[in-house]
């Protein structure tokens, strides 16, 4: 079943539904061997799914995508191995499945517990990268979700051929191959029509940019999590200590432009404007950082010949993905918080100051996923965390906030026994 | 301003975000104090509230409202007294703001914790009853959180007279009143509107019947907790104590038929259902169940004089909030956990047994928010489940599940201090 363009998606949920009860009571061992069989079998398969990617990247080619595109969709040996090693990571993480907690003796008689379960069907939606394909599936089966996979479809045989080998591991184990379904068709209305399943599917991730994730929020009548846009921003307090700012400056901007967590505006206190900005601007420039600043940056910079494009409120609601930082120079802390309120996508946001008791006040006053003292916004991610594995980065309240690891791919049950126990 | 149906409702939502901030970082003291003056001026204020109710009351009346929803909107000095006196218990429950947790020394030497926040705006729409406008704001303000609400209007003058107190109580205290904001505008376009205010509005809570939750469902950009629809099924199992069934199958059907909790759907094991049927459906008859069952059923109850209207897909997926009750004979447990699968919404299943195998096969596989052995379905409540306070019972999968309480009404940031750290 490498092509399932001509069965509708209703029931490529009931099957995906009826997959889902097959996983939700397998234990962690029962788990660990399913993912250790898709691991072998992907190494048996390197070959052909390297060939299937060849497919992928003529085709790009001919369609005329950019290099740097070209080379998201890319897999080689060493690639597809990272990905395949990654497995092993996901093997060694605790299952949070069959947790249970808040036990206890209700006044009514009955016994309580809540019981980790997964949430069942879960629809991830995803843009160019294979590797997604692959790490999606092993952390759903690890927490016992069915998954719908919807890639783009610059690698529609690279999914196919991956979502094929991992369907035939799991049919090794005795389990339902639906367990892991891929929407082969490309049909964009499907995209709409997924979003509306919500007999069979319990969550939606969209990894993408800000169109999909709108399509999402807009069309999903299933629960979503929004999340990997950034908009971030690091203010410098008047007590920062200059000499050591820079550093955490370029490295939240330069280190990976691309990324979600990259800086994409810098907030300066008025009073250290003048003595900081051009000394900060030159190392910026030094790496190709192209500024979009307030009135006062580009008065400030004026003198030392470094462009500064204005800036104005869509500019500072972008998020950049390239080596352009928004700079605005702020009468206090309070301006700076109001800025982030206003700009902000809850995503990451930081402060650079020595004085405690402004570094307290804006992590009180900040409402973001994640917010930080003193270190760059690049840290947001599940890995650097300590989490083990990162589903997504939520930047919505609900269910999960920032860096999301295998819990967000659970739910509970409420567990209740009795000895033929009315209500009084 | 008890009267905002000039003013828009982005303006409520900016309004509502901004007092939010000054709510997020209140002590759980200062929390109780606020609590205790609105309290204290609700019981100042009984006379007023009445005499708005009155209006309401009256309109219903030349509006040909039925009695019981008469009743519903009814306010009298002792219904509202107990509504004020419940505001006691909520001051008493802990307070989950501020608590952290997962604190942690990242090996990128990160200090990381994650801190339990409001959730900033929650807007709530719901039907009649007086009392949520009480509940809602004090559980809403008890947690940091700012909220808008959108009541019936069969109640908007003691709506009105309500949040007036409240605001005025919320203004002693130095906080802005807008931290409660009722829509007075009986537009209904107003809803939609609401629910597409994602800007503003962190999470939708609506109370009331299924064309309601559909409707956010499926408008809402918001994420929304849907629940308070319970399709709930007690099957009686081969191994059932049948002289101690009884009781609970009467008690989840009759106690309180209209509310979310109560039983829908019978199901019994085949096995037993010839010497059981007769006797449970003389007991419901004796309590006014009408009974809507299978062909088994009808062809069992025959011999009895006892009526059964057929059943079929859709009385199966019926709320019955009556004393209406479906029964249907199975051949074994998977036949009922597979006709719950179906039917249920989710909310509460029973099981009936003495053998310890098939009661935790039933656990394991329904996936609801509530499972009971041998108990009534009823139990399914904030109070009964020793939470301290019930916002809504979730039917959702995501963020919270079967009753929630105020840690439903929290999210988390997480928070992280370096020392001038850049990421390597």
């Amino acid at each position: 079943m490498s092509d399932n363009s001509q069965i509708s998606l209703v029931q490529l949920g009931q099957q995906a539904k009826e997959a889902s009860f097959a996983l939700a009571n397998l234990t962690a061992a029962q788990k660990s061997a399913l993912l250790s069989t898709i691991k072998a079998r992907l190494s048996d398969n390197i070959e052909l799914i390297l060939q299937a990617n060849a497919k992928d990247i003529a085709q790009a080619k001919d369609n005329g995508l950019t290099d740097a595109l070209i080379d998201r969709l890319l897999l080689d040996e060493s690639r597809l191995n990272g990905i395949i090693g990654d497995i092993e990571n996901v093997i060694s993480l605790d299952d949070p499945v069959g947790k249970e907690t808040d036990n206890k003796l209700l006044d009514n008689g009955l016994r309580l517990t809540r019981r980790a379960v997964p949430l069942g069907v879960i629809g991830v939606i995803y843009e160019a990268r294979p590797n997604v394909t692959v790490d999606i599936a092993v952390l759903a089966l690890k927490t016992g979700n069915a998954v719908i996979l919807r890639g783009g479809k610059e690698t529609i045989n690279s999914n196919k051929a991956l979502s094929e080998v991992i369907r035939a591991a799991i049919v090794e184990h005795g389990l339902p191959a639906d367990a892991v379904q891929l929407i082969t068709s490309a049909d964009r209305a499907l995209v709409t029509e997924l979003l509306k399943l919500d007999q069979y599917v319990d969550m939606i991730i969209p990894r993408g940019g800000q169109n999909l994730q709108r399509l999402c929020a807009e069309q999903a009548t299933i629960p979503v999590i929004l999340g990997g846009i950034g908009i971030c921003h690091m203010y410098v307090d008047a007590d920062a200590d200059l000499s050591r700012s820079t550093d955490v400056i370029v490295n939240a901007k330069v280190q990976r432009p691309t990324v979600c967590n990259a800086l994409d505006t810098v907030l300066i206190h008025e009073s250290v404007a003048s003595s900081y900005l051009p000394q900060l601007a030159k190392e910026l420039g030094a790496q190709q950082v192209k500024l979009v600043g307030c009135q006062q940056t580009k008065a400030l910079l004026a003198g030392c010949g470094i462009a500064v494009t204005d800036a104005d409120d869509e500019s500072y609601s972008t998020e950049w993905l390239s080596l352009t930082l928004g700079v605005k120079v702020v009468a206090d802390m309070s301006e700076a918080v109001a800025h982030i309120r206003k700009h902000s996508s809850g995503h990451s946001e930081a402060i650079l100051t020595d004085n405690i008791h402004v570094a307290a006040e804006f992590v009180n006053q900040v409402d973001s996923s994640a917010v930080y003292v003193n270190a760059s916004t690049r840290f947001t991610d599940g890995a650097q965390f300590g989490l083990g594995a990162e589903v997504a980065v939520s930047t919505q309240k609900l269910h999960a906030r920032g860096p999301m690891a295998l819990e967000a791919l659970t739910t509970y049950k409420w567990l209740a026994w009795g000895n033929y126990t009315p209500r009084s």
